[in-house]
């Protein structure tokens, strides 16, 4: 046996030491400094998204919240098939959560499954761009806009991916709602361990979001020379990311093509090996929903359920090749039952908490590597 | 006139580099790995402090509140004269904010300026160790206690600090409420750019503070054999700092007595150099509260009000030294005037806003370059 393929490796590549160092060494190492202000410059002309690195999606996800000024009684609908953080964020600020179910075809909501929960008291739509794809994007975009429902995306996976109009218009993912947030954890295409940022399109929300991230104050209207003293003057947290979060952020996005492309070689090298074992009928690959640029941050197979899934993972393991399933349901974890008691069926969520699993997929992955695993899942399906 | 003394500079000494690089290439960058557990490790070995590393100390302060489960109406006692987090912390998660004011001789609160605000709804106290010096901890703690009111310390300036009760026996700061905060921002004796720990001295708050730490899910008990599977379990964020920051961090806190040894010599060098001034009346030198162990955090001097600091600060200024103030009293703020309207007087809080006036305090300062300052404000109030 080769040595074991991990699921996850970080590659951070030469320029990272380089980049940390002149950080340490900048004399300004706390938040908002000069790699702050680069990456805030870079998603801006590479993507279109203003915004502000934070130090977690899950920071980003809760100043959405902050921004919406729930009010008792207000829903916010999110996907029960998601990571907590999507859910935990608008909890944890006042909303009521409705979870939506996933599309049948796809772990994402579509714009059928938010229709089937929405209500008068529905404030905020928060979808998933699970996989780095959308879905849906313009139909649930125009559907909310018609009903003044606001529209927010967690992009947590979905930097450089894209999504189509009707008419043939491509927009980055991130520029569909009133804002969205994106993740830059470890496991993530691009990364810096923990980190985060939140992008807002609507041009009512820009001066508020700068003073919920920099703790209530209006530290960052008075850099801007937009007020002449500053100091208390909104709900706030320390949403900032450290300059040495951003330094080593930086040194991956000046590089983030290159990991685009090398991501979708592997994605394509997987899905032509995988996709022929379909046919069989006992497992499906992941599928690209219509008009989506995806970003291959991930591979799935989808599998009847639990056990045949981890019957895979035993074989895959047996081969030296990590696997991974993902999200739990949240309509059916211990804090909503507790707190919010039964929730409505989401079937399709939990069919992909039961049946998803993900394969290795890194820059430190050759294509050899990618071969073994193709090779792996196939003996599986074969034996 | 020689190059500017800066009021602060970051020295993160020879080793940080290599802790970085150490971190960058351990394929675990995300929160809780091998550097946070060091950083853990060390508070408690050092201090018999224990906790988690946070990614600042606003996020201490909040899980702090989210441990006290807040019901509508529940008071929390916080100094007007604190930096906003110590507040925004417990308005964001459901308190009602009582302002104290500071002790007359000192910018911390005193068992008499918590008396005057407190009420039957007094949940918590907050207090913050200004400067890294505690006061009245025993009489603040043994008073609090037998009234069933939680004693919580924001200890952001104060690691390494101590105090003594009466009998004698000294105690670190932050080992005396049921919780404690600090924080390592960049301008902290010990720092990294962004950073907090949370400090749990209650043991029915262990479990629960690492829920709130892990977005709510009971990941981390799961990591440490308590639970067999983990899932959405409580409120939470994500309170973690990357174990970037924790390797940085790190490499400050294994040289943390040279660093506090050599700023306790810049601070008696300013005290003796400074406290002769006093005698002419028209500035007091800082004052350490009796039992206090403090960590020379800062040295500031106190002038008469708003104008006289202005003054000393522009001569300051004029020979090429940087000095600065501090906090505006927060019962004032526009925030607290526009949601909980106008707050009782704080006239101690006020006259350290106007007047307090911190000196440069950092490791890359010479004893010449203190004594540059020396003379500059010798030669300021012999004029």
């Amino acid at each position: 046996m080769d040595g074991e393929l991990k699921f996850n490796l970080a590659d951070y590549g030469e320029g990272a030491l380089g980049q940390l160092e002149q950080a340490v060494n900048s004399n300004w190492t706390s938040g908002n400094g000069h790699f702050t202000k680069e990456v805030h410059a870079f998603f801006k002309a590479e993507f279109g998204l203003e915004g502000l690195l934070t130090h977690s999606c899950t920071a980003a996800l809760e100043m959405m919240a902050l921004l919406l000024d729930l009010q008792p009684g207000d829903e916010v609908i999110v996907p029960s098939f998601t990571f907590v953080s999507t859910a935990t964020a608008f909890d944890l600020h006042g909303a009521r959560l409705v979870f939506a179910d996933s599309d049948p075809q796809y772990p994402n909501l579509s714009l059928d499954s938010i229709k089937a929960v929405v209500t008068e008291r529905t404030k905020a739509v928060c979808v998933v761009h699970y996989a780095g794809a959308g879905h849906e994007m313009e139909e649930i975009r125009d559907w909310l806009a018609a009903r003044d429902i606001v529209f927010l995306e967690d992009a947590a996976q979905a930097v450089g991916a894209t999504y189509s109009t009707r008419s043939g218009a491509t927009l980055p993912l991130g520029r569909w709602g009133a804002a969205s947030s994106m993740s830059f954890h470890e496991t993530k295409n691009v990364a810096c361990g923990q980190g985060g940022a939140l992008f807002i399109g609507r041009d009512d929300w820009k001066e508020r979001s700068m003073a919920l991230w920099e703790k209530g104050t209006n530290r960052q209207a008075f850099f801007l020379g937009l007020v002449d003293k500053y100091g208390w003057v909104d709900k706030g947290s320390s949403f900032l990311a450290s300059d040495i979060t951003a330094a080593l952020l930086h040194s991956q996005l000046i590089r983030w093509k290159e990991i685009h492309e090398r991501r979708m070689a592997i994605w394509n090298r997987y899905d032509a090996g995988l996709r022929p074992l379909e046919a069989e009928g006992r497992m499906a690959c992941m599928r690209i929903p219509p008009n989506s640029g995806h970003n291959a941050h991930m591979y799935y197979l989808l599998l009847p359920g639990f056990e045949a899934r981890a019957a895979l993972m035993k074989h895959l393991k047996s081969l030296g090749i990590q696997s991974t399933f993902h999200y739990q349901s949240l309509h059916r974890s211990p804090y909503v039952l507790r707190t919010m008691g039964e929730q409505p069926d989401c079937p399709h969520s939990d069919r992909y908490s039961d049946g998803l699993l993900r394969l290795p997929l890194h820059l430190k992955l050759s294509d050899a590597d990618v071969d073994r695993v193709i090779d792996g899942v196939r003996r599986f399906f074969t034996a």
